[in-house]
């Protein structure tokens, strides 16, 4: 935890390009987009991954997308559509042990999801 | 809603594999499975993306996450990973207008997704 990248952007010892903030969760551009909108959420609890959820913190996540839907009516790309995707452990590609939500849009998402 | 495959399958007119069911989620398996697991998981009550998300409806959200979590540990996943998905609309690439989770494991997930 004390070496947690996204904890560290939580507490603003790294910089980044914040959208959203409350008391418990952080909004910041994703510094290697995918798409023209390439936004993370986080928990700013660390959390590390899908696997630590349950219905103890699950409560988060609902925020979490409730955040997500009025971040996507901001930036514009709630009509033409976007995809939200969460990596858990190396199977799902998961590059940061701190559970996050990669926001994507901007322009068409293929099928298969990688 | 009366048209909706999704629906169909809640009340059982469409026939489906079902893994999970309780009185609000219902997991079952896609017919087109992209990955050896290959999950949906979906409210029961009718929501037709994520942009009708707010904070009125988010908990069972949450209470998704808890359930795919379970689910990845029952089907084996857990350990080597997975990802889930969410597609909004056509640029998320939305085929059932009834909000859905792909739980996608069994094989490395590449990156970006899709």
């Amino acid at each position: 935890m004390g070496d947690c990248l996204f904890c560290k952007i939580v507490d603003g010892e790294i910089p980044s390009e914040i959208l959203y903030e409350d008391e418990r969760v952080l909004a910041f551009k994703d510094v290697n987009p995918q798409a023209p909108v390439h936004i993370l959420v986080i928990p700013k609890e660390h959390i590390e991954s899908m696997n630590d959820i349950d219905e103890s913190n699950s409560h988060v996540i609902g925020d979490i997308f409730a955040i997500m839907r009025g971040l996507a009516e901001e930036l514009g790309i709630e009509k033409d559509g976007y995809r939200v995707v969460n990596n858990c452990g190396r199977f799902g590609g998961q590059s940061v042990s701190h559970i996050h939500f990669h926001l994507l849009g901007g322009r068409q998402l293929s099928w298969p999801p990688g």
